[in-house]
C-alpha cells in the first residue's frame, strides 16, 4: 500500500483537471490517475468557442494544456494507469490499479465518456476535419455546408434539428426505417425543410482529402452501395460512460452513467462524481470544469469533518 | 409587452454571461438583464488564479469583459435594469422592470449574492468614508494608513493580504477562534506581518467625525469592550442572495438560496437558476459558469418540448 492522499481523481479532462487545481490548491494531497492522454475527449476539438473566457476561440488541447499546468502548478501528483477497481475498506478509499493499490480519503470520479465509433476507414483520419462527435460543439462551423448526421436516437435528432439552424442541408443516415426518437423530437425533424432522410443504410467509409468529403454507404438490407458528398458528419450513435468497473461500487442511472446531487456527491459518502460521466451532465468542457471545482469543494468539506 | 424571447437571464456575472453565450450560440432569442455593472462580484478580484485556461492568473474583470465579449458576439440583447417581479402566465414567463415587462419563454435566475452588512451604528454613516466593502476598490486609498478587515472566510483573508500591499497594518477581526478560509490562503496571512489577529470579537459600532477614527468591539465569549483605532474598515462577513423577489415563486434554502437539482431546474418548470445564487453553490467562477452552460442547455430541451 502506496502513501494516503487526501483525494484521488479519476481522469484527467476537464472535470478532472479542474479538480486538481481545487484540491491542490487547498493543500489536499492529491493523486489524479489517467489512463490515456491527458485532456480527455476535447482534445479531438480544433477549435472550442463556447468556453467562457476564449472568445476568440482555442484549440482543444491547447486548453487542457493550460488546464493541465495550472493544476500541476498547485502540486497534482499523476499517474498514467487504468483503474481496475475501486473499494472502500473503513474511511478509506482503493484505488486498484495494474501497478499497484491506491489509497485515499476522498474519490473524485471524472473518467468521462467514450463516443461510440462507427469504425469505419477515415473515421479516425478526419476527426476534428469534418468528423465531429458534438453537434452543440461544432454546428457553427457548418454555416450554409452540407452536412450528415449518423443515428436515429433523440441524442441524433437533437443534433439535427440544431445543425439544421446552420447548415443548408442535412441528411440524417440510420440504419433502420424509423427514428428510435420521441415522437415529438421526430415530428420537428420530419418538418424541418433541411433534414432529408437516408434510411437502412450504414456508413462503409469516410472519404476524403484533407477535409472530409464524401461518406460512402451501403443499405443493410440489399447490400447496394452508394456515396453522398458532404461537408461534415456529425456520429451520434451512442456515448459509453466509462463504468463498467463501479456497477457494484455507486448507483448509476439506467444508461450507466453515475447518479449525483447538485454537490456532485455520489449515493457513497466520500465519493463523488463530475464531467461527462456523471447523470444529467451536458458534456461540455465548462460544465464538466464546474463539476470537477464543486466535487473538489465538497470532497475538502468532507474530509474536513 | 415588448416582444417574446426564448430566453430571459437575470444576471450578468459568470454565470449569466455564459448562459447568455450557450443561448444565443444556440440561436435562441435571449435577453440579458442586468442592474449594476456586466461581471458582477468577481470584478472586485484584483487576480484570479483558479479560473482553470489561465495558470498565469488574471484579473475579475478582464475575465468577465472577455466572457462578456463572447455572449454578445452570439447575439445576447443586454438592458440596464433592476427587476422587480418575476411571474409566470400561462406558459410564458413575465419580468417587470422599470422599463416595462419583458417575456420569455424560459427564465434563467443568475443574479448572485450581495454583501451582508454588520448591521450596527455608523456602519451605513461611514459608508465610502472609511467603509468599505471592496478592497480591490479601495485600498488604496489606505497607504501607509490602519485598517481592520472584518470575517474570515476566503474573501476576508484576500481582502486583508491586498490590502497588506498598501496599509501599515491590518486587523483582522473575526467572531470566531480560527479561519474558515482554506489552508493555502491562511498561512499566507499568518505569514505576513502586517497583519494581527483579534479572535472571537465582533463589531459593535463605527465611530468617527467627518471620517471613520475608531470601531468598539466585544468579546463573543466574555462580553468584555474594547476598541480599536483604525483609519478604514472592510466588511466581508458573507453574501445575502438576490432573492427577495422570488420568495413566493421559487423554491429557496433556509439560507434565501434557489434551490435546484443537478440540471439547475427549480420547482417551477421553464425557471432555472445559477451560480451563486442557486443552493449549494460554492461560489467559483468556474462553477458559477458551468451552471450556467447547464441551466442553457436545459432551457433549450424545455423549449422545444
Amino acid at each position: 500500500m502506496n502513501k494516503l492522499y487526501d483525494v484521488i481523481i479519476i481522469g484527467a479532462g476537464p472535470a478532472g483537471l479542474t479538480a486538481g487545481l481545487y484540491t491542490s490548491r487547498n493543500k489536499l494531497s492529491t493523486l489524479l490517475i489517467e489512463k490515456g492522454i491527458i485532456g480527455g475527449n476535447i482534445n479531438e476539438a480544433e477549435k472550442v468557442d463556447n468556453y467562457p473566457g476564449f472568445p476568440q476561440g482555442i484549440s482543444g488541447i491547447e486548453l487542457t494544456t493550460l488546464m493541465h499546468e495550472q493544476a500541476v502548478l498547485y502540486g497534482t501528483e499523476e499517474l498514467n494507469d487504468e483503474v481496475i477497481t475501486v473499494k472502500t475498506q473503513d474511511k478509506i478509499r482503493i484505488v486498484k490499479t495494474s501497478r499497484g493499490d491506491f489509497s485515499a480519503k476522498a474519490l473524485i470520479i471524472a473518467g468521462g465518456s467514450e463516443r461510440q465509433k462507427m469504425n469505419v476507414p477515415g473515421e479516425k483520419e478526419f476527426t476534428g476535419k469534418g468528423v465531429s462527435y458534438c453537434a452543440t460543439c461544432d454546428a457553427p462551423f457548418f454555416r450554409e455546408k452540407k452536412v450528415a448526421i449518423i443515428g436515429g436516437g433523440n441524442a441524433a435528432i437533437f443534433e439535427a434539428l440544431h445543425v439544421a439552424k446552420f447548415a443548408s442541408k442535412v441528411n440524417i443516415i440510420h440504419r433502420r426505417n424509423e427514428l428510435r426518437a420521441t415522437a415529438i423530437v421526430q415530428d420537428k425533424a420530419f418538418a424541418e425543410p433541411k433534414i432529408e432522410f437516408i434510411w437502412n443504410t450504414v456508413v462503409t467509409e469516410v472519404e476524403g482529402e484533407i477535409f472530409i468529403k464524401r461518406l460512402k454507404l451501403a443499405d443493410v438490407n440489399t447490400g447496394e452501395e452508394s456515396s453522398v458528398e458532404i461537408d461534415g458528419v456529425f456520429v451520434a450513435i451512442g456515448l459509453i460512460p466509462s463504468t463498467s468497473y463501479l456497477k457494484d461500487i455507486v448507483a448509476l442511472d439506467n444508461m450507466g452513467y453515475i447518479i449525483v446531487n447538485d454537490r456532485m456527491e455520489t449515493n457513497v459518502p466520500g465519493i463523488f462524481a463530475a464531467g461527462d460521466i456523471r447523470s444529467n451532465s451536458i458534456r461540455q468542457v465548462i460544465s464538466a470544469a464546474g463539476d470537477g471545482a464543486t466535487a473538489a469543494f465538497y470532497a475538502n468539506i468532507f474530509i474536513e469533518k
